[in-house]
């Protein structure tokens, strides 16, 4: 599973500084785990610097590129995307010119409208240069500000996207922010000397020295300029429906989202599992790194000892070429190793955050199993994964979904595990601590907050605000 | 001087041939010195490949890349840009997405009236990406595919650009070639084994062993579909307006262009200069490389002796750092060396194929003059130039053109030289053998064949062809 | 704290395969951590491959590179180097030519007479070409070859190089290793289907599949060939002096050292710790990731919960420009952010497993005690640095080393902690479980295994072996 | 065939200047047709520093690395090599350390005795890191600075090494020349503003800004220090032998070498060619670029008019691959394009440097009767090449070589011409004006100036100089 990206907006007060590449720098490189393929930084100063490049943002950016990115206002940007569309065209921010100047744009998340909307642009004759929806949220922007101005437009712009989007946008001497109606995607607020930072996850807020202001609200646009802060609810649904995935997996630990902090949800998640799975086991056991934190929670709970039973290798290149099929299993050991001496003899509860297709589960169901432990009780902390997320997450397909097909005992089976508990989705939402019906649970349930053919649908009212 | 960009066009008959995109890359090699810093190819086959990079042919494509460019139909593009805009995103062709699939355009040339169409679609609310012309052509002609078939489509779009554009394009399973009413740049189609070919010069066809046929006329449309060619005059002007420039500097010696091969009239040239200014010298020296071809005219006509009386370094780098400021003479000696014994004592006629802003002849002239030249009198190819080109080549604004305020008697005091002579404009135009109401003169005469605001123009009429 | 180095030799069985490059490069990759500038490989098959390169495992060798290298023998090497010296030259294996063919020489450690040795070669008139203590060997050894078998050279070599030594050698058709009589550095011998893995640690045996037999023995020479092991007990201590912070921190924590699973001696080393120090504290938080196991062991004795207080970005770029002077502060922020709501108002005890210099230490206290842990209390795996390390590990001069000039409490003073608390040497010893005698403790005790002028010396007795 | 290597020296008057980098920079650019494969440069200030880097000049070195290296002497070298050997640690100048010091050496040449003085060296117990016969000119030197001074050790090292060596060394704060006794390669002292350089050829001295002072003799070796210039003729033979292919195809045209204009000799050797094959041709057309200077000689003497009849693509990567095999053809009209209209129909006199195998001509020979050349008279400026060089070409075995099994009629069947004239070698030495027994000829007779096992020798009588 891989996110599609991260947004940041930087601005700073007026005079002088040039400091705003740098602190969206930093920034983006909190949010890297957001997206590892492309990233891009753009600035203003009465006019639009931008810079982009395929790669790590400590790749790309070094001190002589991020100086010619002038002005006391940027937004940023780093991309995750399948292979098909990996390429510098498809990287963010996209700069576009238009009737009164230029507008960069950093999108999070998909539109589920996005082909219709294309299609409905292309009929009017209109053309396209990249393959993202980010192209078809400038064109429309820009359609309505030949007859609005910059609020409506963003109105009436959210009036036809339909799906997940955290914007970041420099226009017309601003840095703006604009959160989809539902909350899909996180996105908040920080204050730092001198000015705010907008932000896909809190940590980045931390990292630049700054302070967690609040979350942007659901169909909230932000505006900052000269240091200031302002405020329009654009749109208002009577539910959110915040992406549960991003408190299981996606976000740091470290960051709070939607006022949640990550760590405790699945120290939470962690707990519930001992609850709602019985067992008798001598250790507790992470798969890291993303198994930590439940794993915690769940030692805590149970009174079972936690040590680590599987070491990872922290040097795994990006660009990994497995030189040989049939020695598969030894590239998966070069990712994790087990501790034989911690796993052998012992009854282990291994935690890990989800199964997608349970290939990789198998695998070190295998490894730990061949360093000689005696059973191996897999608990997972997030529950089965049964239909696809159509917002910008890139699961796999249905087909491809073990829990779509199997039963748990068949997974359980399949993975080699002597035991499987996933938590509930009822322990998962008491652990967020947001109601279910602002959740966006669609992957897990089945059932989407958005009408998407095919699937079923928990409609979210969408109601606009009142000014 | 430096020309903006060269451009291929192929196609292969129908049979599972993948040898598109490997003629296409053979033809911009030929092509190379018409733009060097980004290159191109997009292929067909079912649906349109493309690949581009910064940097020589050579440097961009190898096996595995050429490979991935599947079909039996391609365009290509070679680039050289100025400054500030070089980069990936300007880099052609340009690929785009439309109401009905998926065009993809080389282009070489200017348009006059760029800024005003742009304007005119932005009004529209459209948004643009690059900042090159092409992406106004892409819209205009999208926008007319939406109301009338292709031919129309064109003929509608000709008749809303103006300047100079000579075009392949990747349009619904054909090749499409299209060259402006005047015949600014060259354009000319090649006829091989298995297909056609469209360059805009012919030594690209010599290059992948194919025929020169022809030239595209002015105001043509050439489509090739399965090995087939076919033909629609689209627009017709009374005169055309060839660059004379492709004739004395850009287009290579070995290339026919407008029916005329270059190394002809680079000679007649040579030889007219003998007879347009009087001489005894002891010997004809070219400056290296683009003043051979004129120098052994000269000394044809002339009976003086030719020999080289510089030498020039093959490999200077193309991205040359000057390491000390006070060191300049240093670095133009690394590209020029003098042949002492050739030239001392010697009356020597000099003979290059322009001054432009006069800098680089007094450095020639100090050169030889340093390895002991009784006198040094220069002859050069080219009539003084005057005015800017604003039909693409990227001369010098009009202040840093030598001849645009000296004498031809105070140039040859500033390059050092003995005596100085310019072809006439006259001489030229009677070495070229096109009538003079043919040619666009406008940077030696400042009459340019379309309308520029604040400067001279001899209206070249267009007439729409009649079918 | 860098170690300069890790080395692997791997043998297969005869039979055509070529597979001993990649078993080296994967074994390569599990002891990444133990060097990440250059890396080689060399391999045997008639005669020597050898391919070298600046950086990761991962970025040096592809599929391509790794199909040259031939054969079904081969020696690996990862390298950390200071600066000054770093470059493709120093990298190894070193490869050198002799009077009977050629030797590849893979070497982690550092002779301590190294300049003697040096300045005695050129005394006869040699030269060097790299800057490294590995020609020294090459040259000894060479020379030896000269009057003497194979054995009776390493033998005599052995008796001229003083210091750390665990080396593997291509030699004649064989894989070699040899580990130096005090056995400074780690060495192992595993089993893997059809042949011999030699490897600094265990890990890397584990990774490609194999079975850990035993370590080389301090002074023993082992012979990989044709599948088969032969040992030589060339040298004899009456102790060793197993370098002790391979434990506390360079070993993976998966590796078993000298008999030891590393990950076991850190969580004794916290174990000890809560013994040594009293404290009450409401959590214990490891500083990631090197006192990950200290705290895990720390917890589990003091009953004091374990949870994450810092979290640590996974996506430090190896080549990070600092761009800016004045915000080195969000640098260290990069690296590590608090978690707020794990520490506020908490009584922390902080576990990490060293303190060099006390800068780190400072920011990192700093950093917890801003998100506002109430009581923050030190405790380090490993007892004060006071002197320098002279067998290879990359630490700082005596003048940096801040307990070689404070007290506990005056580097608790300057670090910011409430409280400090080192483990104690015999802690750290225990937690061992090697006798004190047989350990290298110089950097903590000023007292020496080899003499070292101006430093003390506790001497160990060498004896040949008698055979 | 390809040189071996080019190489520099520098020195400067003492006064802080650190710009013998930068000279020695510049003159390797105008040595970067001796060899493309890599570079590298040595300067002295207290110590000596040094960077390397494989492919040309302009690649590897720019400013920030200009700038380290500091001091106000150099060395520098350019060097091409086989591809087995194309390693950067092959790249020179090689750096030694040595009982009291460094020495760095850059080297053109080849020793006929490596072999016997590698193994003699290896006898004692030497090892050898690169595969170069430079590190057996350092063994052997420092070997006698060991128990001779300087000078002494120069004039030792002159008697064991047989072959050819033009050498500039690094070496107690001095640049050292050293040029074999046969001076069978080039190497030529010139005067700076502030100093003195050495080069391989004279036009780096002329890009430098130099005058060409005289020529490094035969067995001299010159010391240059402080901006002063020091002379010791160390080793004096009866005859010399200049290679007589630095007339004829590797130096610069615009080059004196061994006192004479290379420009001059090709001249010359065309006009002869005149004289000695009778002809009656309508056009002279050189193989450019090595033909032209042949050319001009044999369109002067001949009175037939000179003209090009063929382009070459100044374009061509270094590292082309060639993507289709059976293209082949195209990939020689990548880089040569006849020019039709000046050769159809036209009795042709085409003029090239030489003929190694044969198929390179036969090629060109096509292009041109592809054009339409009615007849083609090859006229070679090199006499028949009948075996291989020992002395550090890289031509081609003795059975690669056409002229070495076919008569002048047998290759003109094979190449395709109508006739095929090469010069004799009486005509050669003429055209040079060096006496016959003052050069080597090797590859033209099979008679060579020095004893190689297999041919026959010419002995040149080595006598050492008494002072």
């Amino acid at each position: 599973m891989k996110e599609k990206c991260g947004v940041v907006g930087v601005s700073l007060k007026n005079g002088g500084t040039d400091q705003a590449a740098l602190i969206t720098y930093y920034a983006l490189y909190a949010l890297q785990h957001r997206g590892q393929e492309s990233t891009g930084i753009a600035t203003y100063d009465d006019k639009i610097y931008i810079d982009k490049g395929m790669g790590l943002v400590s790749d790309v950016f070094n001190k002589v590129r991020l100086k010619e990115l002038k002005g006391s206002m940027g937004i940023g940007h780093v991309r995750y995307s399948t292979e098909g569309a990996s390429k510098i065209e498809n990287s963010q921010p996209l700069l576009i010119g238009y009737k009164n100047g230029a507008i960069a744009i950093a999108h999070n998340g998909h539109l589920v409208n996005y082909r219709e909307l294309r299609a409905e642009l292309e009929a009017e004759g209109r053309i396209f240069i990249t393959d993202s929806d980010t192209e078809v949220i400038a064109h429309l922007l820009v359609k309505e500000l030949l007859v609005s101005d910059f609020i409506e437009a963003i109105r009436s712009l959210m009036q036809r996207i339909i799906g997940s989007y955290s914007l970041t946008l420099l226009f017309d001497g601003m840095v703006v922010a604009v959160r989809d109606p539902l909350g899909i995607k996180p996105l908040c607020i920080g204050k730092m000397d001198g000015g705010y930072i907008i932000s896909s996850e809190s940590a980045a807020i931390d990292t630049v020295g700054g302070t967690l202001l609040r979350d942007v609200c659901p169909g909230e646009l932000v505006i900052l300029k000269d240091g200031q802060i302002e405020s329009h609810r654009i749109c208002r649904s009577q539910n959110t429906a915040h992406c549960f995935f991003e408190f299981t997996y996606f976000a740091r630990p470290d960051s709070i989202v939607d006022g949640l902090l990550v760590y405790d949800v699945r120290r939470r998640i962690g707990e519930i599992l001992v609850e709602e799975h019985d067992l008798n086991a001598d250790i507790v056991c992470p798969v890291p790194d993303s198994g930590v934190t439940f794993a915690i929670g769940y030692s805590i709970r149970s009174g079972i000892r936690y040590i680590e039973g599987l070491m990872k290798n922290r040097y795994i290149g990006r660009t990994f070429i497995m030189p040989a099929q049939e020695m598969r299993e030894i590239a998966v050991r070069l990712k994790l190793n087990a501790i034989r001496a911690n796993v052998a003899g012992k009854r282990v509860a291994l935690i890990d955050d989800s199964i997608v297709r349970g290939t990789t589960s198998k695998r070190i169901v295998d490894i730990v199993r061949s360093a000689g432990a005696k059973e191996i009780h897999m608990r997972i902390g997030c529950p089965p994964v049964i239909s696809p997320c159509y917002f910008g997450i890139d699961m796999a397909t249905r087909a491809e979904l073990i829990a779509a097909h199997k039963s748990v005992e068949g997974i359980a089976l399949v993975v080699g595990a002597d035991s499987l508990g996933y938590v509930s989705i009822d322990g998962l939402v008491k652990s967020i601590g947001i109601p279910k019906e602002n959740l966006c649970l669609g992957c897990i349930t089945g059932k989407y907050p958005i009408e998407i053919p095919g699937e079923e649908c928990i409609r979210k009212q969408l109601r606009l605000a009142q000014f």
